[in-house]
């Protein structure tokens, strides 16, 4: 290992999203006809890693597709975004991650995933990854993997002085409490940050209050993302939580934008690591607004050339 | 055209099933995990083609599929099922057909198909497939595809004195007459026949009763069938009707065997043309019991060779 460090390395999900629009969603039993159909890449840890690469991040993801047409077509969609795919495995024994997207005609969704290869990602490959992993500035790890594995991941960055990322998604209600205390950055949405307190996060102040309770089970930061009403900040050393508002855009599709945040707030930790948090956050921001202005989740990630120059 | 004239001939849809086996069916707004994945080869046309190539017809297809990675598969699928594919077209200003299909643990599914590039297919593929069609056995029509190039191809047929088979699926409430006039033999099941005569067919004096009335509107002949109860056959030269019963098998997965009846029933009349209707039938029945009893579409279509020999 003489060549450069990684900036991000991601340990995560790829899912091949099978999108179908529709008129209404079906019922049991029931043939309808739709009006579209497209294939498109998704899962949280493809899509944060892809959006660190596009803002100039030196990424590479650790991840399980299947040895069939969707995993040869991720492995070349993460080449076409620059993403480092040397510890992309392939399996026999699963097919690559699916994720089934029935969309009606009110924009509402209803979703079937079915994790496959992702689920085979284990110890194995993260000791083959071990020597990246250690000289890497930031990792970021989600919940669409096996947990234990995520846990793992996080352990050995943490054993390594590597700075952290933990996006508690899709939230489970009792995560293992060493999640917290492997998080220098505990990243999560109002609904996740719901069901992890308990309590429910509508407002800023139920933001901060759910934060602190976070903060409490051992995080270095805590972010509670609010979509148009932006974030809350909050560090372990100091009392106080900082709301990070961000500029109103018209939204035209929301989807994947939180891991839009979450990629550009990877990068930014490993590019500008003496910024203050809440000044990645309200850049983070800026990049996902961008995102959520296009349709699609990947196709919608902006590059850093499309971005203005402050935020680099 | 100095080659030997096709057997049968199928002008129809090709899908490409995408199933997601979940404990149960997504509601709006909702993700679920499912444990299974997998895609298969579907469509009506293409079933009914390629179950007719498995005993031994010359078949070709006459369909349309995207210039994408599901055409090009469909394709090679056909090419290993000895389907002539000189007229199947591939567009890019479609995709190949999908059907999304989530199957719950008790066995009910829910499907969203978008025939995408399948109502490409129109008057301008007939007219290149006309040679192929003047000199054919049978022809195969279904309502996967645009009515109006259904109606076309089995009047070109009716013109060239090729024998016509028509499967009235999935079922549109108020079909063109000439259909009924151009079919040498119009097949339905129960739920087809029944919204075509608007009377209940659950019995097969029901199924007498309304192929009584959709003999009257025009068809050489009439098949319904039964599923474990067979089929009844009447015929316009004659005032009776027949039930042909079907011998008890165990089903595992009934799945496409509507259309290995079909398919059969093309072999057979292309290969045995003074065979006596019923006993096509009868026959076809037993091809479309053997299909029952292996899990699949297309994966439980039998070959010749599977077939007890006194089915040739």
């Amino acid at each position: 290992m003489t060549e450069e460090a990684f900036d991000v390395l991601v340990v995560g999900s790829c899912m091949t999203d099978l999108v179908s629009q529709a008129p209404r969603l079906p019922k049991a039993g029931e043939t309808i006809h739709g009006h579209k159909f497209f294939i498109g890449f998704g899962g949280k840890g493809a899509n944060q890693c892809i959006q660190a690469a596009r803002l100039g991040a030196k990424a590479a993801m650790v991840c399980k597709v299947g040895k069939d047409f969707f995993g040869d077509s991720y492995i070349q969609n993460f080449k076409d975004n620059g993403v480092h795919t040397e510890f992309v495995g392939q399996t026999s024994d699963a097919a690559t991650g699916a994720a089934s997207i029935i969309v009606n005609d009110e924009g509402e969704n209803a979703i079937v995933i079915v994790a496959g290869a992702n689920m085979l990602l284990g110890g194995e490959e993260l000791q083959d990854a071990l020597p990246a992993l250690c000289r890497a500035k930031v990792l970021v790890c989600q919940l669409e993997i096996s947990p234990q594995t995520s846990l793992q991941a996080l352990r050995m960055a943490r054993e390594n002085h590597v700075k952290t990322v933990f996006n508690p998604a899709p939230a489970i209600p009792h995560l293992d409490p060493n999640f917290y205390r492997f998080s220098d950055v505990f990243c999560c949405n109002e609904s996740e940050a719901e069901l992890l307190t308990g309590s429910s996060v509508a407002s800023v102040e139920d933001a901060r209050r759910a934060g602190r309770e976070l903060l409490r089970r051992g995080c270095g930061a805590v972010i509670v993302t609010l979509g148009p009403q932006g974030c809350v900040v909050l560090r372990a050393q100091e009392s106080s939580s900082q709301h990070v508002p961000t500029s109103a855009v018209t939204a035209v599709d929301t989807t994947g934008a939180g891991d839009s945040f979450i990629g550009a707030l990877a990068f930014y930790m490993a590019h500008y690591p003496v910024m203050p948090l809440e000044e990645m956050a309200r850049r983070a921001n800026q990049v996902a607004g961008v995102s959520v202005q296009a349709v699609g989740t990947q196709a919608s990630y902006p590059f850093k050339k499309e971005l203005p120059a402050e935020l680099f």
